[in-house]
């Protein structure tokens, strides 16, 4: 058999596969309902100079593997200029072989650059370097040219609660054809870790809001303003980065009381900050619970692990990894607070340590209720389970322990332009795996059945099931 | 190739299986150590009046698969007709691809209504209710006829201390030619927890015993009576649900005090419960040691997670996912009180959260002390964990970490007579396994040698391991 | 298609698979890392006189499936004659269907015995017994003869910071032209749960060293110059066993008065131990950086399970499992404190517990820092993960979250002279993995990128990434 990599068949061993893609899901819009795109450069229809700027910076995926390869920092985020920093991922891309970025690099290339039948590697940079720039350079290649090229039809970016969205009202006002949406994600209204910054926070939304913050009861109030106001702009939708649930016992007046000691300035303990959590968690999910939007949580996520390139670089450069909290008790009892008020959101758990995949496929049975299908959902694979074994273990162990027709599907969680691909890396998967289960005789070789289901994981199920309003 | 989905040759895909299937599996007899039928129903040869009945009424596996698919409450377990129930789970069905009730629910039309070649969806919804229902009210299928016609060789109930036992009595009085036992499973007398029903519980002991239960000797020596009495109706499996192994320090006299603080109606600590189960927990060994019994630990559920249908429903109605302990430690240990007296009975340990896998397949290994092949059993894939893709996962770790030739094999843990079908199941999958490690050149082709094995773990080991009286 | 079980193709189930192990990993030497061989035996050119005597004394993995087989003791490290132990574990064979031992059993017999086409068991057992023990009394037989016929390049026992070299001494004084390493296992100067055999450990020390260990500070002094000893001998990689990672808060200070404590005789609480080991392997881990040595961590075994063997049999004796406690956040911080002072050593970090085979190949990459390829390393399958399952699992976690191309590969940690055919299996299995994905469309159909990633992973690798000398 002639080999499928990065054929028009990549990844689809099996006729069913094959026709259940180029059928069925190839055709399908993008509906990209978590990203972290900046807004700006949509707001401005950014372009790049050169295939650096718009696939290098800001990269820590690349940046990690790099690093792993043997690169100093001088060319990963250092001074060396653009094109040297092109040269040394170059040399790294041949040692990425078995890594999600070997194929991502190549179908990236492919499209939106139409760069084919060439691999990344020393003695092919330079003209896929001066090649893919210049396009990029060219009126064809803004941001939105880009987005429209990829057949994207939403994307939701993520915000934290003092973000002003003039980015996306401007888009809005520009009458872009393609829906951008913001994210409410207030992980800094409760990160009182670093108390110093948990502070300034409450400072500048006192101001935003004009609003006095003398207590937690009016911290709550001021926060419901911008989630009011994050509604009024379009938003559906809340984010939140946890290292895992959280669900202690508290009182209304012990929440108060280490409000109050922390606006003085005085450091809670750790169990102080683990109710205070808990109390926010409660306090977001109702939010969202009221005003009908969608609420996820990434769970388990150990962050700036290297003090070094965290004290120079800052967050989000490469230095994460998997945490393993434990979560089972402290969502369920999260998840309940909120479902026996009847103020449940829709929810997308997402996490982090695989070792937790079937957890959480089994913690949101518990809280289907029937008023919507799918309502609980398990997310797909995140971070570094978004490659094509953490994908297919995802969906194998919702199929088993849920119902995998319901799924929303994929997201790019990207802060890159170029990132739209993974959808049609998704997809491929998704087929190649039913494909296989035909063939084994596990599902009925039924296109129509098959062929639905594919759409719906694609696209129709992210459609239906978020509530924000398509362009 | 023709599609195997649902034919004679259904899961198997290599010759070699094929041969190990239809030559030695399919022959063997029904040995259902553990399941959660009623006993009654089997006393009075029960007959359902139609199919919902029969399949929908107790099986919270349907219930969670409907509410996901977002079916209201009134469907699933509220007021419904028992037709529009069928209904609305017909409806769910086509959505359920991927999860192992599609293929359970295939497999139990074919067996034994003969049901096949149509699969359920609202199409065909009604004529199937219509054709089963009416055989159900025949005759041939009746409780007992279901068995026979399923190759039943013995089933295994499961039974608290206070149970009568009069429905066990009553089969063994009627000569009914399949097996029918109990187990033993006393997890009200250490679920301390909820002190009014334990208190209950002890109270009723003592009646019960006719025992003045003044003190935790004297509590011991109650559960011994029982434990004997069921010794005497035939009992000899225990089996314990356990969201983790408990294995804490405590003396005879903090048991006592713990006990008498419960008895006057003050509730324990965390810690005095973790103490009170620990004893426990070496108590019930002690009793199962010396009776020669086999013990059963169903480790690392979380339960009745939605307070509202727990409130309205009760337990085990579908709301119930995994917990995630640590369990090493603990678990050695308990295991260790009762071989170091020489009286750790037979066990079989089963863990829901597959991340404990492979913990569990290694710490049996411990305590193997060539007494008598694989006495201690890593059990096979449990509830969430009993599909094709779980049920490859337990077996393949076994191999690896111990010996999968003196596995003791599978069990329904069902509420219905209609799931004899995935003793079906688990036979192919485990011959389809055999038959790829021989495509794949990992097991030698030697047909007598994997033959046999087959024939034991589907039926021989388990005759062999456990104590039980065969009719 | 003709079974390949045992052949020449043994595991190559695709043309790529077959081409990559006869082309580029058979050719390529041994290069053994990590074992537990008995340097004695190497120095003195030590011959067994049976086969029993070269298989199964001391191979727990054999005495553990005995057990489970049904073997009493007697016949596994009792007083049964050699050739009785034989008998038993050639009964048990037959039941290792699908555990790395029944591979490894006839890899072994075929090389370096030639014992090819004949399956160990109870027929075959005396043959096979009798042709294998003559040769091993032969001079073609000898360990170093044996050694030599396997092709190994390099090995690397490992010794307590007490033992003298003197056998590494001699073997480098025949010129022996395999190379003979030492790896520094200091566990003993950290295990202060058994608080006298610690003080017997310290006293020797002092002993040796001529030195007053009168404080903590001396303590590091005296390990030091035992650290400088074993470098002088040639020592460049150190060896930790560990339950998980250690990494509280302490001062000086602490840790002086916790180690003062501990000298007068009185134990340390559960925290001061913590502290304890936390501030050790701070100290152990800047003497390797300051010598340029690996350091191996082996983390999350459970030990000596059963207290009725460990009592008559001591540790090592198959009755190890796998632990599960936290380890993402202490050795994050364990890390870290080596890295922020610049002094953070090549690692390689090895898992037991599956569960956390992702978080680990996610830690080494927060702290690859661009000095040289794969300075941080995700080891190979350890132990009861030392099987094909485990060794592609591990390698596909690698790949997918750091670099495969990078890794250093494979080690024996055998205490047997004829453990060798296990690089022969990790290779066939690496082969074949990428053979698989060639044929998937995953990877590029390029021979000679694969042929040169296999060479590398086999041995290339693992001479350039450690810094012994080979001879």
């Amino acid at each position: 058999m002639a080999s499928q990599f990065l054929t028009e068949d990549f990844l689809l061993q099996t006729k069913t596969a094959r026709r259940l893609y180029h059928e069925h899901a190839a055709k399908m819009p993008i509906y990209d309902y978590h990203c972290h795109l900046p807004a700006h450069q949509i707001a401005s229809d950014h372009q790049f100079e050169n295939l650096t700027q718009a696939w290098l910076y800001g990269d820590h995926y690349k940046w990690r593997a790099m690093r792993t390869n043997g690169v100093s920092e001088e060319f990963v985020t250092g001074a060396a200029s653009d094109y040297e920093k092109f040269e040394k991922w170059a040399a790294t891309v041949p040692y990425c072989l078995g890594n999600p970025l070997y194929h991502w690099t190549h179908l990236e290339l492919k499209k939106p650059f139409g760069v084919a039948g060439t691999l990344l590697n020393p003695q092919t940079a330079r003209e896929i370097y001066h090649t893919c720039s210049e396009m990029l350079r060219s009126g064809e290649f803004s941001v939105r040219s880009i987005m429209r090229k990829m057949n994207v039809k939403l994307v939701c970016t993520t915000e934290g609660p003092l973000d002003s969205l003039e980015y996306h009202e401007k888009i809005r006002k520009d009458n872009f054809e393609i829906s951008v949406h913001t994210a409410w994600r207030p992980d800094q209204a409760m990160a009182v870790e670093n108390l110093q910054a948990f502070n300034a926070f409450v400072d500048k939304l006192e101001e935003l809001c004009n609003l006095d913050v003398t207590d937690f009861h009016n911290y709550i109030a001021a926060l419901r303003n911008r989630h009011d106001y994050f509604h009024e702009h379009g938003c559906r939708l809340s984010d939140h980065g946890l290292a895992t649930a959280y669900a202690e016992d508290y009182t209304r007046s012990q929440i108060e009381q280490i409000f109050a000691k922390m606006r003085t300035g005085n450091a809670p303990n750790e169990y102080e900050r683990l109710q205070f959590k808990s109390a926010m968690m409660v306090e977001f999910g109702l939010m969202d619970a009221e005003r009908g939007w969608v609420q996820q949580l990434h769970l388990g996520a150990l962050r700036n692990n290297a003090t070094r390139l965290f004290k120079t670089l800052g967050p989000d450069i490469g230095c994460d990894s998997m945490n393993d909290l434990p979560v089972a008790k402290a969502l369920s009892r999260f998840l309940d607070r909120l479902d026996v008020q009847g103020r449940l959101p829709k929810t997308i758990l997402y996490n982090l340590n695989p070792r937790d995949n079937a957890l959480l496929a089994t913690m949101i049975g518990n809280f289907q209720d029937g008023s919507t299908p799918g309502k609980m959902q398990y997310g797909s694979g995140w971070w570094f389970l978004d490659q094509k074994d953490g994908m297919e273990q995802q969906m194998r162990i919702l199929a088993n322990m849920g119902l995998l027709s319901r799924f929303v599907g994929m997201l790019t969680d990207s802060r890159s332009f170029l990132s739209y691909p993974r959808h049609e890396y998704f997809r491929r998967t998704l087929c190649n795996l039913l494909g296989n289960d035909v063939e084994a005789g596990l599902l009925p070789n039924d296109l129509d059945l098959l062929g639905k289901m594919v759409e719906d994981i694609s696209y129709n199920n992210a459609r239906d099931y978020f509530p924000m309003a398509l362009s």
